[in-house]
């Protein structure tokens, strides 16, 4: 069996940076277009990226999907969270029957929604609509030890490359990548701390509403965390990152974003959580940022603090801190737009429009 | 006939204030929503605003509508624009054949355009998709005299109304405001100067794309037309402000935004210049920025003054900056999303879900 960090280079041999000349070929069509030049502001860069992204060609239309991958977190023990952990299992039913926020979003911009179990502490084996990759019930508490075995780490990003491969064979062009799990908003706070070296209290939010004692033991937790795993890993190296102090979701995360890269599918990070599965990803192989946009910015601080890092800006920016791949989807309809306006609009020899004096 | 002041009265007199009781019942129904209190942020503020305006009945499905309203400039002698001004009379005939940016947004929203000449210096009466409304071919030149006699504001703003009343018979729930007029940047920061005192050079921007030099000179025009009328107009009215350095499309766009705000139609401001018409309407009757969305930011510098000033937050902030209700158009599939979480979302009772722990 390969290593997750076979894998992880077999992968990054594939994945290939945009053409350089598509993107100028872009340019050079927006400019043309009846506006004045730039004004389309950031609708542009998207319609630039995507081009280049599609090689060429955005006469295909969107296929979209998301993907909500639910796991359990064994720092909930740690008291890190508003809500018990329980309810990563009640609202994955809450997913299934269509209650969620995110399933009226997906219904409302045409994405189908693909829940994905990579490691709810429930046996939810019988649900039919679920796609069942469950590596463990939930990753230990990283407090005492590595979240992962190094096995299990590697089952979970391989199953985020599986599915991948499978938006591929169904023809999606543009994936939403989110989830759902109690605890995980430590996890990301966690990752962003080891990958980008701010403290503890930066990186640490209230997550889904902690009053100010809980957030400041959270921080607490956060740094004892930290500080535990940066003592045995201190090369710093992310796959080890993602071990120690990541979750199951967050590894099949950053495995399908590293899957659509090199396959070529446009992928939206979420919020913080996925934005952390992103940020390893983008450490891993720097190549597959050219496939990401970011959907939102979140309320977490975490999430400013890692979308500079990665130096991508969000999309939407709306206050909000839910997960489950909603600001990814919210995206949606500005990147079609984008789309359409690289497509659709008249150029000022076409409408015999004047151009700017000079 | 009535004077714009006593059309504005009776305006003032018929636009109500939301009901504060339905604010309350739609918090407390978001706040059951399956997602932590408060998680979907502006969302969330966005559907309770909209379920007041609707007095309480999201039921009734959108009907979507933009209108563009086009006007000249007579400060454009002064060499205040980067186009020259016959672009206004060709970007209406682009907007008839459908190439313009807001052509292709209205399309992909469902949202039905209306075109309209307010003041367009060029003859456009054989063009049967237009909407005939022209006051003027073209406001007077500010650094001169007043931009509009008595008569011409009274007809424009009327011409607004009249058109909120047609929205209203058609069914229209959510309105885009936006405008086409080369020189209309410069008016957009004359009236911003005149309602909220600040120095030209802070509330001018560089419009379609001035240069540096170019910049200067609208900047120094800005300030000498601010400086003739606000002699003339000690007291500062706001009608008055409107009547001597703003434009035919921006009256216009004042009295749709009372007309809609009068019959509890949403109203979505676009960018600068529609924004300058909606903070010279919620000067003349604060009411109405209950019913008033702001789009977008926009990359003009005297936009975010003029939201602060209003006290509104954008829906979007994509560093366009190109007019025509683009902007507007862009934020309705986030409003619709907020309606339909608002409608659609499993509460925690009705899913089984667990709260909070205390």
């Amino acid at each position: 069996m390969l290593t997750a960090q076979q894998i992880v280079e077999t992968l990054a041999s594939q994945i290939a940076p945009l053409d350089a000349n598509l993107l100028t070929q872009a340019r050079a069509h927006l400019d043309n277009l009846t506006k004045p030049v730039g004004s389309l502001g950031r609708l542009e860069d998207i319609a630039a990226q995507l081009f280049a992204i599609r090689e060429g060609d955005l006469s295909r239309p969107l296929s979209r999907s998301v993907y909500v991958f639910a796991a359990d977190h064994g720092i909930t023990a740690e008291g890190v969270s508003a809500y018990p952990a329980e309810v990563t299992r009640q609202m994955v039913l809450n997913f299934l029957s269509g209650g969620a926020a995110i399933n009226v979003l997906a219904r409302l911009n045409h994405a189908e929604i693909n829940v994905v179990d990579i490691g709810v502490d429930a046996d939810l084996s019988e649900h039919a609509g679920l796609l069942q990759h469950k590596v463990r019930r939930g990753t230990r508490n990283m407090l005492r030890e590595p979240a992962m075995s190094y096995e299990e780490i590697t089952a979970a990003l391989s199953a985020g490359i599986e599915l991948a491969e499978i938006a591929l064979a169904k023809g999606n062009n543009l994936i939403a990548i989110g989830e759902m799990g109690i605890g995980n908003t430590t996890a990301a706070s966690t990752i962003t701390a080891a990958l980008t070296g701010k403290p503890a209290a930066l990186v640490t939010g209230k997550g889904t509403g902690l009053d100010e004692a809980a957030h400041a033991h959270k921080c607490r937790v956060v740094e004892a965390v930290v500080e535990l795993h940066r003592r045995e890993n201190s090369s710093g190296n992310a796959l080890e990152i993602l071990r120690r102090v990541g979750g199951l979701e967050i590894a099949a995360m950053a495995g399908m974003i590293l899957g659509a890269a090199q396959h070529k599918i446009a992928v939206i990070a979420d919020g913080f959580i996925s934005t952390a599965a992103a940020a390893i990803a983008c450490t891993l192989v720097p190549n597959a940022r050219a496939y990401l946009f970011a959907g939102h910015q979140s309320e977490e601080p975490g999430h400013r603090i890692l979308l500079k890092h990665l130096g991508i800006q969000p999309v939407l920016s709306l206050n909000m801190r839910l997960g489950e791949g909603t600001g990814a989807v919210l995206a949606m309809p500005v990147i079609e737009a984008a789309i359409n306006l690289y497509r659709e609009m008249a150029t000022f020899a076409s409408a015999g429009i004047s151009g700017a004096t000079e």
